[in-house]
């Protein structure tokens, strides 16, 4: 077999590429499940996901899951969340902080799921 | 909809649980993938999956993954790497030092993958 090498890449010299909030970058390709990264600032939009499944992993910083039916989840460094397909959700940050998330869902996720509207954006390759 | 609750965990608090090497252990359920947790002491042995795809992200320690027509690479802590369908690897990691590594892989995925051996193991939930 031929193939260029496989290389390391770390975390933080993704997540210095990026430079604006709530902008999903994908650093994997498992099969048909994307592995990205977002720097989460302030609110996102309430919204779920049709058929898709997500996992949140809080890098740096800390943020809220919050959840319809429940209380919210406060995460630091280290804590994950699995959010099932179908589940209303909204990510939150403390006012003038970041948190850095790693995201792992199918390639086919919409990051504004069923909700859509302006803050809909397409993930890049990082 | 009714559900139980989600909620967070940690990924030292899951770490913490896993007493014994090379046992993947698993922590979420993304549609058709598994996002593993694994404790990795010494070398494993060489293999490769047929068909799927394995993201590799050290949480704690250093290891090498050794790969087939390349020089290893070194990897530390937020360090990760894809390793596609069809590549021969072996993680290894320094004699008397512990990796715990998270790993994103189909969950179809057998730990050995075309090897097979006794170091055969089926994945559990944490």
């Amino acid at each position: 077999m031929s193939r260029p090498p496989l290389a390391k890449a770390s975390l933080a010299s993704k997540f210095d590429r990026i430079d604006e909030p709530w902008q999903p970058r994908i650093i994997a390709r498992v099969n048909d499940t994307h592995v990205k990264l977002v720097k989460f600032h302030g609110s996102f939009v309430w919204h779920h996901h049709d058929t898709e499944d997500e996992m949140f992993l809080v890098v740096k910083g800390r943020m809220s899951m919050e959840l319809k039916g429940q209380d919210p989840e406060a995460m630091g460094e280290g804590d994950f969340i699995n959010v099932p397909a179908g589940v209303e959700h909204r990510p939150v940050v403390p006012e003038g902080e970041e948190a850095q998330v790693m995201m792992i869902e199918p390639a086919t996720t919409v990051n504004t799921g069923s909700t859509g509207g302006d803050r809909t954006t397409e993930a890049k390759w990082i």
